[in-house]
């Protein structure tokens, strides 16, 4: 049946009973190739019904419909003509993103990644048609742990001076990637649970006496109401009332009836609206509704039974290494607490949450407060741990800033997926990290080699009493083991791994345990190629430089080669030739990183350095051309 | 009578009837030093009761009170100490600092410049204390602008999950800098012209029966309610309550004893409380209750009527050039729009308001929300303008990227204040932008170096048709005359504005208007030194950089010197380096701009430049040190 679906056209022509087919085939779909490929399993299983709905109501590229965060995408993208090859690879290189990508289809009305951009985005969108006399229909679909998000937010007390036709649809799962926290989530449980004011439902109903089409929307209410229970009922929010929006709900998303005739009644509101559709995370896959929390994003999974088909593990990843060190180092000093924004098992805070629960804190989708919250239990003498992915740091620059750099407060920020997020994409890898910190005075920034020097970089951030950076990627960490007492690093200095037999004419400057890899090829492919080795750096910080031990190299260097795991627009490579031109000291370097472009998606990190030209091999080309050029 | 309080403590023996008189010589000292030095003149007036009433009934440093923004801390100040030589250097070079500063006072719990980081950091310090065990009070105190932001509204949603006792006060002047906008201004108006609910009030009295103490807050209440209206009563927020706030107002800010009687009563309630404060911005000097926007942060002005005592202009303003090209642009082309967050007249867009409101939209002190309403709006064609201060931009950095660079969509930014914010100080400062966006695939980034320039980069940013920011200072402009119609530019190619007569020895690429004067300066300097005179180049893109030009001179240049108005951290002078080293050609450079470390506040920028080894003295030097030393 899915196969005949080319174009939310297609799905217009298909007879009402047939839907419920429809969304078994499009989850069948979904499990199929997430199954293999991975990728957001539960949040796309529960809006399969809201999505067949929203596309039976709307008509997308002219209306917009924006998903917030997008990930709940898979849906809509099989409902929009990409039901095909492109599909079977989805989040893999060449594949179909996992993310709306205005790039992919007209029907992606606007791309993302972070949360908390739709409402703000189909306020721009609607602002625009109304400048232009449009009547084209704008929809912002938001989960409930998006909704707390200060960018949301802010855009919710927006709404009503900018636009009187906007339609907000909070998909409601209770869930972010862990359940959700805070007073708007316990307040919306309370909707759900508080029986419906027949008041507002009698408001509903007066409303659509008055508007065209109402009346008929009335009878097919009261027709529906013999058959099913609460159509167009709706209960009342004074929340959402304030922000001078008609609510509706709670609704049943997984009712295409239903949700058909509440999105035909927002279609006709004259003033802002809200839909509050109550999905279930994983719906229609067990393995994924009991874990909510391991399907929301994953691995490979075999479709019976839900278990995840782990590669043999090469060694324990990062975050794990992290999130051990951090409950060592929390246990012996009760000063140490660890902060994520609604990502404790991502982050592998969760380990601390479950040892030392006192110790610590999740605060939602909101990195913003986050980072000043930090802020404030640093200003009476705790040691606090922001545990949070690099491209989401990029929320709260300004809270790193001002907060706790300008303020000088021990802050320790630990990045994790610093690098590549390779099947995410672009709005995930975290690439930029360096750029925009260490710009900032008072911050140390480190990167480790392996989960060994991570503990040691953890233990003298919190020895540092300062803020401190420490970023680390996404994925199996070295397999060094982790000695028992870590070491406090002296800041600022880097480490020779290996004096060069070459006179130190070619330096090799590795930030981190992905980097230094790459370099030791190299260092290889060099020591072949030329008959000396290079002499092989690890930074460890990015900032403070070892500015003395480059000062040193570059009395007899001819060719220094820096390697991050980062942009080289403004990145490590970018300190090493600030320092050395403060040195007076002009000697060539040759800068490792990602270009200066938006990487995509890819199935692996060696597919992608392929093809940005980062392979062993196009390293070794390049640095040997520059080597070849210095001598000539 | 001031005189005598010189903590705290010498405010709380002063007799309860000679309150209301140290509120007036308050007012006096602020009138005089603000109309001397300029400073936030309405916001210091409006909340001087406030102030006494804080430290009357709590005690700081034990307690913490954390000022949002924190420009209306100078009753503050004078309470805890601060009433000296320093306060009449108020925002001068070695005066005391606008806002709040944990260096300056151990009363200063926070430190703080932009908005809606209060409540966060009030959560945080409330947590510490719960972790400790301390019976500390927090207050965090929040303009209704602020309370919008997205940090304050993801900070409430945690209240309730992180402590039990915290104190917020929502100080209710409607106003940001310009007149509130949003569904929550609107609300809170709603609040004061609704009547009381007698209710809520009982609510309140139930509580005060059950908590120790409660019973002669009773009394208290009621002897007063025999004298004073409305003592203890409240009305009722679904809002604030949703958010699990206890609310306590609309209270009058300017009675010093019902502020006493509520605060005593927030210290005692056993969950978070919000009160609701009403005040008038620029309470007690009619010039400032009539202009609240001029007054909100303002030059010196005769303390008798308010007038503004303005130095014999030398030209327009920057920001003055800005919204007069604007609006000259956005008549020719109505895809043309500008948007503020809250600061139309610090921005001038205040031009476009008055000229063409349709093309106008104030969003509130809301920078995320900003930008992506923008993005959202370029996604249909518009072409936003988003004129914000560089400083504040930090507070979006994320969304620059994502909905914005990502997508490639044509929205302009317009960098107000990128430069020094002299008497602001390190908060307010727009050192750091180019150094976070450079780095930023797809976007363009341009300084123009006079208000000639400034229009054509304008016109060529709108006709782009991807992401372009514009940066340009506080301050005069150069003082040229603006053409008629504007000049495209050829993007990425810089200016020679003089060949040397050194035979390209010596380059200096200069960016902006700031800039120009002292590679000049520098200019004729090195011509009476050398006899030669170096290149000056102007430099108009920091990304993309003229890189055929730095190749044609690299050839025969000895020394290039970069000059920015920006730290030297990852900004132009580092994009320099970086495209002289891709090109293969070690020059050195020599970076002239802000160093490594957050510049504090001062007189004007004179004082700062030479307090930062930035005067024309200390920049002669170091250069020709550095000749020297090649040529050795």
């Amino acid at each position: 049946m899915l196969a005949s679906i080319h174009s939310p056209e297609d799905l217009k022509k298909l007879p009402a009973e047939q839907l419920p087919q429809l969304a078994e085939a499009l989850r069948k779909r979904i499990i199929d190739v997430t199954s293999k490929n991975g990728g957001h399993v539960g949040p796309n299983l529960g809006v399969v019904e809201l999505s067949i709905a929203l596309h039976r109501v709307f008509s997308t590229p002219k209306d917009s419909i924006i998903f917030d965060v997008s990930h709940q995408c898979y849906a809509h993208k099989l409902l929009t003509g990409r039901n095909g090859e492109a599909f079977n690879r989805l989040r893999k290189t060449d594949g179909f993103s996992g993310f709306c990508s205005r790039k992919e289809s007209a029907h992606d009305a606007f791309g993302s990644g972070h949360a908390g951009t739709a409402i703000s985005a189909a306020l721009g969108i609607a602002a625009a048609r109304d400048l232009a006399g449009g009547d084209e229909h704008v929809i912002a679909v938001v989960g409930d742990a998006a909704i707390t998000n200060g960018a949301t937010l802010e855009a919710l007390n927006n709404i009503a001076s900018h636009t009187k036709r906007l339609i907000v649809v909070l998909n409601d799962n209770e869930w972010s990637i862990d359940r959700n926290v805070g007073a708007v989530a316990d307040y919306l449980n309370k909707l759900i649970t508080t029986p419906v004011y027949n008041e507002a439902t009698r408001g509903v109903r007066r409303f659509l006496e008055k508007i065209p089409g109402g009346a008929h929307l009335i009878r097919a209410g009261s027709a529906w109401k013999q058959e099913k229970k609460n159509v167009l009922s709706s209960g009342s929010s004074p929340l959402f009332e304030n922000f001078k929006l008609r609510y509706l709900g709670p609704i049943d998303g997984h009712d295409i009836a239903q949700l058909i005739s509440y999105l035909e009644f927002a279609k006709k509101s004259d003033r802002p609206i809200l839909l509050h559709v109550r999905t279930t995370k994983g719906k229609g896959f067990s393995p994924a509704i009991e874990n909510p929390e391991k399907f929301h994003g994953c691995a490979p999974f075999n479709p019976e039974n839900g278990e995840l088909c782990l590669s043999q593990k090469k060694a324990p990843a990062w975050q794990e290494a992290f999130g051990e060190t951090l409950v060592k180092l929390a246990r012996e000093d009760k000063k140490i607490l660890g902060i994520t924004a609604a990502m404790p098992a991502g982050t592998s805070l969760n380990l601390l949450k479950k040892a030392l629960p006192e110790q610590y804190f999740d605060v939602g989708i909101a990195e913003g407060h986050a980072v000043i919250f930090a802020a404030g239990l640093a200003c009476k003498g705790f040691k606090p741990c922001v545990a949070i992915y690099s491209s989401f740091l990029q929320r709260a620059v300004d809270m790193v800033m001002h907060d706790v750099c300008l303020q000088n407060l021990p802050v320790v920020f630990c990045l994790d997926r610093a690098g590549l997020s390779p099947q995410d994409g672009a709005t995930h890898h975290g690439l930029y990290d360096m750029a925009m910190l260490r710009t900032l005075p008072n911050i140390t920034i480190m990167q480790p080699k392996d989960e060994d020097e991570l503990a040691d970089m953890m233990a003298t951030a919190f020895d540092l009493g300062k803020p401190a950076v420490i970023r680390y990627p996404r994925g199996a960490a070295v397999g060094v083991p982790v000695k028992e007492k870590p070491a406090l690093l002296p800041v600022g200095k880097a480490e020779v791994l290996k004096e060069g037999t070459d006179d130190g004419a070619v330096c090799l400057w590795s930030l981190g345990g992905v980097t230094l890899p790459l370099a030791e090829v190299l260092a290889k492919r060099l020591e072949a190629e030329c008959g000396k080795a290079p002499t092989l750096v690890n930074a460890r910080f990015c900032k403070p430089l070892d500015r003395e031990l480059l000062a040193e190299q570059a009395k007899r260097a001819k060719l220094f080669v820096t390697f991050e795991n980062h942009t080289v627009v403004g990145g490590f490579g970018s300190a090493v030739l600030e320092t050395l031109s403060e040195i007076g000291a002009e000697v060539p370097v040759e800068r490792i990183g990602w270009p200066d472009a938006f990487v995509a998606h890819g199935t692996n990190p060696a597919d992608l350095r392929e093809r940005y030209a980062l392979s062993d091999e196009a390293i070794a080309e390049r640095v040997l051309a520059r080597i070849r050029k210095l001598k000539s």
